[in-house]
């Protein structure tokens, strides 16, 4: 159920990207109880000049390797998951492909759960 | 007021393109009240590697043909009339430009009435 | 903690882009209490055929220099806000680059506090 846009600059090669979609997906299933099949992303690479962030925003220091992050999923997660969600993501980046902790930029959109059809023009969750 | 962005996998022409924007649009018109004029999209193209889907989330079976529709719209939709779109726009797809209903993922944000503005810095919809 | 999506059609110059990209974060710290740091954004740019807007929906006149401006960011800024951060982003867009108030739309997709990680792994703005 979660739809997951990556944003990244481009330049990095596909094994790089893929390694940010399995972690994104590895830490979902870890800790917010998405299924471990339901997998999901668009995955987009640009130029410089086209990803605009501030380098020290909140006192994190950011560089080019920053990667957004940007989850729609169902509502209901509670902070306490979230905040597993993000440490939990952090870790598998930096181990994998090799992400600064700084360099990560996750955002959560909720939705309800009739808004998803994931084939055969059915709501695939609602009741 | 939809904002819809569709994602697919690059090397379709682009009539074949314009005939889902076709589709999501007459789907929403006659399925859940959206003006005929009321048409703003953004398709994109991936490579291959840069769209991850699971190919039998649900027991779908999904091919590279898969598209993402995500329609950011105002909330306010019964559940009936959501189902009733998601069943529309995949039997508009399969008819033009011919997808298979398993390929076609939906998914919805919702929004308030006066997060909109259609031109000329006004807030369109905010009483 | 506004993440931006400008979309527009190919062929302007990165100077262009960046333009908008500075009149959309100014109007926000201006008009909606966003900190002068908080600058995140991702601007792509479409061929033709792949923005799809309505030249006349609500008797407004647009052109190819659509642009379309989705911002995730917190909920809670009142309609009037919102109508203030509307009117002056077209100010802004008008001076500089130049473009025609009728083709800015623009689109709030509201969130959680919760919903945000700026880095570090860490819940920037949880309580």
């Amino acid at each position: 159920m979660p739809l997951v846009r990556i944003s990244l600059m481009q330049g990095k090669p596909a094994s790089y990207r893929a390694a940010i979609g399995a972690a994104v997906h590895k830490a979902m299933v870890e800790t917010i109880n998405v299924p471990p099949l339901d997998h999901f992303q668009v995955i987009t690479e640009h130029p410089r000049s086209d990803i605009i962030y501030d380098p020290a925003y909140l006192d994190i220091k950011r560089t080019d390797d920053v990667v957004f992050i940007q989850i729609t999923l169902n509502g209901g997660r509670t902070t306490e998951m979230k905040r597993a969600l993000y440490k939990r993501l952090v870790e598998l980046l930096v181990a994998e492909p090799g992400i600064r902790p700084e360099d990560v930029l996750i955002n959560l959109v909720e939705v309800g759960k009739e808004n998803w059809s994931f084939g055969n023009g059915i709501a695939s969750y609602a009741q």
